[in-house]
Parts: C-alpha cells; structure tokens; sequence
C-alpha cells in the first residue's frame, strides 16, 4: 500500500490525451496535425528579442515581485486590445494570468463545487475537460453546428432541466473553436446572453484565437455582445460574460501571459485566488509582453500568421476536398488552426489512426475531445505547425490510410 | 441580490493581511519592516539580462510550449541546487513551477480534501494560511520556538488526536523560516521524519530561504534527512516529505521559478494537476533561469546576498537590543530575511502599530501569521529590503512608537 493517499480526483490521474500522442511525433519522417502550437516561424524573434532587452533595462521592475492584477504597463495594452476587439473596458477591468488555461483555472475556485453542473460546447479543448474533472463538476455536453454552439439546442436542454439541476457555468470558444475551428453567429451570441441572464449562468467565453481571422467577418466577442444587451435594456445588471484570451497564438506562448476581463466582483475573487496560486504572473514575462504591445510590431505579425494560417488551411481543405472526397465531412475554418473532421462510419477509428501513423501522419482522434458519448468516428487536425509542402505530403498519407481502413 | 453566486471558500474572500499595508508604503519617508520582498539592489542584472539575451538565441525554444514538467536544462541545474544541498536527486525528479506557491497549491490539489487536518507550524507564512482555508482543510497549528518547529509538542498533539483526526499533511519553513527567522535542528528533522512516517502525514518543506545563511551552520533539507533515514532502516519505503524550493530569494521573483522534489507518485500527479493550471511554466522565465545558472554568477550573486543581509540584520539586531531594550523578545536568525518580535504585554499593538505609522515606520502585526488564537503581542520585521543606515532610523522610530504606546 502506498503512503500517499490522494484526492479522488487523483487516484488514477490521466494525463492529457494529446500528451499521449507524443512518442509518436518523434518518429523520424512524421509530420503531425496533431499539435495546438502555433508556428514557431511566425514568432517575432527579433521583436520579441528586442523586448526582452528594453524589459531587462527598465531597473528591477521585471525582477521583482508585481502586483496580482498585472503590471499597469501590460493591463493598459491588453485593455487596448479588447476595446479594437469590441469592448467597452480599462485597465483596471483586466486580471492578467499565467496563460489563459490558469483564467479558467481561477474562475472554476471561485465559481463551482463539487457536484455543480458545467455546461460544455461538445467537442471541446480537453484541457477543459481534464479541468472540470479535477474540480468534481458534472459536465454537460452541449452540441455544436457548422455555426459554433448550437444556442436553440442549449436553450431546449435548459428547458428540460429542473432547476437544482441548472448549470452554473457554461464554456464556449465563439472564435475559430478548438477542435472545430467555427465561428459562433452574431443572432447566437446575443440569445446566448439572453439564456444565460434568464437561467443564472456564467458565460466563460475563450477566446485565443479571435485574432486570427482568414477573413473580415469578425463579430465582436460575446462579452461585448452581452454589454451591448445590458445597455439596450437600460444598463443595469451585471455581465454574465466572462472574457479570456491569450498572447498565446499571437504573440508566444513562451511568455504565459492570458488575461481574463469581468465583473468587478468575479475579477476581485479571482486576483485573491491567483495570491494563493502564483502570487503573479512572471513580471519579466509581463515586460517583454508589454514592451512588444508597444512596440507596434504585433498588428504586423498577427496579419502574417493570419495570411500564412490562411495558405496552411487552404491547401489542407483543399487536398482533403481532392483526395478525401466523400469520405470525410468538414467545415472549412474561417481563422485559427483547426478543422474538424467526421468521417464514414464503415471506417474503423483504431485502424485509420494505427494506419496513419504507419504512413508517417498523426492526428488527434476525437474521442480526446469529448466528456462522454464520444463520436469515435472524427479526429481534429491542426494546419498550424506544418508547412504547406508538409500539409500537402500529410494529405497523402491521410489518403492512403483511408484507403488501408476501408 | 447578485447575478453570481461564488463557493463559500469565495463568498466573503480576503485578501491578504500584508497587501492591506500597501495604502501606508507609499507615505512620503516611509521605511517598511514591512515587505518580504527581495532586496532590488542584490538583483544581478548585469548577469540576468546576459541570460535574457542568451535566451533568446536558443531559436523558438523560450516562446514555444513547453513540456508540463519544465526545460530539461533547468531540471538539470535545480537537480545540481539540490545535490549541493544534500538531496540525492535527478533531473527527473524535478518539477518546474510557477514559484514555490505553485507547488503548494498543486500539492493541496492532489492531497488534501475539505475537511482533512493539516498541521501548520504557527506562526505561518500567510498566503499558506490563506491558501488552506480556500481549500477547506482544517488548519492544526503547531507551536514554534527558537530551533523552528517544536516537535516534541507535535507529537504530544498527535498522540493525542483520535485516528481520523490525524493530519495528511504539515507544513514548514525549516530554514531560516517565515515569519520566525529560525532555523530547525538536525534531530528534530530527523524526529519529523520518523513521526511523518508513524502517523501517515505528508511533510511540505518550504525551503526559499536555506540558501541565505549567514553561518556555516545548514543542515541538510528534512527530505535529505527522511532518505538518510529510509536507507538506515534498509532502503524501503516512500519519502515523506515534499521539498519546495524557489528561485525568488536567490535570483529574482520576477522569474516565477520554484520548483517541488517528491516521490514519483506524487510528482506525477502534481504534473497533471498543473496540466489544467498554467500548462507549464513561462519557458521563456525557464530559459532565462537556465542559463544565469549556466553562466557560474549564482553563487556568488548569492554569497554577496548573505552577507548584505547578515549586515541589515546586524544592524537591526544591534539596534532593538539597544534602544527596545526589555521590551521586546527575538531570536537573532542565521539567515533568511526576518525577526520575529514579541513585545510586553502592557503595550496595545494596535496603539503601537498606529504610533509607528505616525513615525513612518511600517511592520507586519503578528495577527497575520495566525490562524487562529493569534498572539496580539508581536510582529514581523523584514530587514532585505532597507539598507543598514534606514534600519539604524528604523529602529529610532520604532523605539519613539513603543515609547509611546506605553
């Protein structure tokens, strides 16, 4: 018997699905659609490098211990940001975080208990999923269309469900969705505000990759959407929203630095729990993020990931589209680094992944996307990583493997 | 009535005690006992911007993801730190966290349920405190004296408790402790062990300080102390104890590196606990930390701290046996960055305390390092982050505000 007696929650813990995947990527020849990294080509090194020495010049501010809420510098640039993304916010409306992973992380403490119901858009990031787990929530699975959460299907589960049974948070990617790379209609993002004011739920809404839009079709984020709604009945009441984003995929995620915009009173709660988590986010990593920002170079980098993101979709779907045909089902992503596919379900999942992988191409089997009653018959795959000549190569293998499974 | 609804942890929440003093900093000529903080003049920046630098030439390394456990060239190097200390350990021994906080959280997440007692030695470090009742466990506090944690009354108090009122975990500050300054002795490291491992409970040593000796006087880590004793009783059986160190009193806060030394079952599910926290720690931070250990400055970057922090706490020492006199009890510490003061009874604390804001001299009431039965009749002071002549007038306001709370 062992010493050690663990929580419930990590009795028999379970890494990350996609962790799992990685003896795989070092198989020489491989070419993987499987990560969620962003391209490292399209990192402004030489930008970020400059940063890093203005950060390191700024005396010891970068080295020592900052305030929970941010640094002033960093918290008024990521304000700048929300407000061109559609947001009416200042500084003092921003709590950085160590990665947007550690904003969910925070709101989770403060927000649910054991037991309490989470609903959750159905695929979804797994990290989400994993998380929920660990706090004891019962996951609600929430399904999603071509056009993001499936706002009407949500509105008749929460109809149905007693009210004890009422979830109190619901989790959502409106913005080039992770795994499905779709985009949530305006129409849905003003009724889901409305279901979440008429059933008392949080909206936690993430959005890492709203930037990275292939195309000018770029509704404001949801918690914009919900101000907007608030104003139109008056301006009173609180948001439900709560927004998350990231440097992550636009900047680095070396840097680890998220941001989470809130009501006072959830981003007061949140700072007292990131004091007992990590005290604050690197300060260094806080002044190389800031001196960036200022810098001006971020809206050229974010256009040049977006335009090569573009190419890299492109010739995936239109390789699948050539080479797949009818044996796959997909939307074509108007912006961030995922497509979803289904496939015909006379195709056996373990055999195409096991015969992808002896074609030197993995991917992300859908099960790792999904709480419970998995749609076996899907995988994501990730056109960030690869460049076009490897997508193109990828695409033939994937062929190939379909035609092994069949 | 509000939209939200918060855990109770959540409902009411407090920040912490120390950042309540903040408003009073910043009075013109104020000199703060008060911090805890590092002092900014022993930053080798010189050297750290070097590593900045040097960090950003590894190519995409620093901005991309890394793995959850940390670099493997950091590992390396925290391995090194730990040998050097006493441990036996691998690099694969090592997780990287977000400050040695992170570590505590992880291990409070993987160990401890609502409800479960966890011993304290009293009086604590308050985020401790603080980030146990956000757990929910029941906080046992357990008397200190001059050698640090008072281990015969802790096990007078365990023989004491019924069985399922037992501790799944205690922590300590060993080295140079905070709020106390003391530093434990070899034996009763070794009785922890043997009591750790008689009663079923999880040792936390919290180790920032070890390293700021100002003797040749440093014992081994107790988890260097529990593998002497395992390999004694014939090599058997788990480690107790949990080793938590930090970067941040060494090198610099801004960093955000610790890092946790544990039995693989618990470093493996610390690892996936921190999977849904941050993902990993900020790998341009890891870089940074990587090489300024790489570059051979650290040790003497540390030796200059010593003794810079051995004069400050001479000169605050010298000075309260001076002008306090009787009125006030110490233990002078070996190392680290704090005294502990008790003070006569006769004297209001909250008199004093509001005298020594008046002669703009600021320290923490003893309250905050108490979770409950708080000894009202002391105080933490700080001497890192005051040069010696602002200690030396320090301590003349000081002696002007027990005069006249008397």
């Amino acid at each position: 018997m062992s010493f050690f007696r663990f929580t419930p929650a990590f009795a028999n813990p379970q890494g990350s699905p996609i962790r799992e995947l990685f003896p795989y990527l070092s198989r020489p020849g491989m070419i993987s659609l499987a990560g969620g990294y962003p391209s490292p080509s399209l990192f402004d090194q030489e930008g970020l490098a400059t940063a890093a020495a203005q950060a390191m010049t700024t005396g010891a501010t970068a080295l020592q211990y900052g305030a929970t809420e941010g640094s002033p510098a960093l918290r008024e640039q990521l304000a700048a940001q929300c407000q061109a993304r559609g947001i009416r916010c200042a500084a003092s409306d921003v709590l950085v975080t160590t990665g947007s992973q550690q904003g969910f992380d925070l709101l989770l403490r403060v927000l649910v208990q054991p037991g309490d119901v989470v609903c959750v858009e159905t695929p979804a990031y797994p990290a989400t999923i994993a998380a929920l787990r660990q706090a004891g929530a019962r996951i609600l699975s929430t399904p999603v269309d071509g056009d993001g959460l499936n706002v009407d299907a949500l509105q008749v589960l929460l109809e149905e469900l007693p009210a004890h049974e009422r979830p109190r948070l619901l989790y959502t990617v409106p913005n080039f969705s992770n795994p499905c790379g779709t985009l949530l209609t305006q129409d849905r993002r003003t009724k889901l505000v409305q279901l979440a004011l008429q059933y008392g739920f949080v909206v936690v809404e993430d959005d890492p990759y709203g930037e990275l839009a292939f195309t000018d079709q770029r509704p404001a984020p949801v918690y914009a959407a919900a101000q907007a709604w608030l104003q139109a009945q008056g301006g009173e009441g609180e948001n439900p929203v709560v927004y998350l984003s990231s440097l992550s995929k636009t900047v680095a995620p070396g840097l680890r630095v998220g941001w989470m915009v809130a009501d006072p009173a959830v981003l007061r709660r949140c700072t007292v729990a990131k004091q007992t988590n990590d005290l604050c986010t690197s300060p260094l990593a806080q002044a190389v993020a800031a001196s960036y920002l200022q810098s001006g170079r971020y809206a050229q980098a974010v256009a040049a990931a977006c335009a090569e993101y573009r190419r890299r979709m492109q010739a995936l779907t239109n390789g699948m589209k050539a080479k797949l045909g009818n044996l796959v089902q997909f939307v074509q992503p108007a912006g961030g680094m995922f497509v979803w596919l289904t496939f015909d379900k006379g195709i056996d999942p373990q055999k195409l992944f096991d015969a992808a992988v002896a074609a030197n191409v993995i991917f992300v089997p859908g099960k790792a996307f999904y709480a419970d009653n998995a749609d076996l018959h899907s995988m994501r795959l990730s056109f960030a990583a690869p460049d076009v000549v490897q997508i193109e190569q990828a695409v033939e293998r994937l062929a190939q493997a379909f035609a092994q499974a069949r």
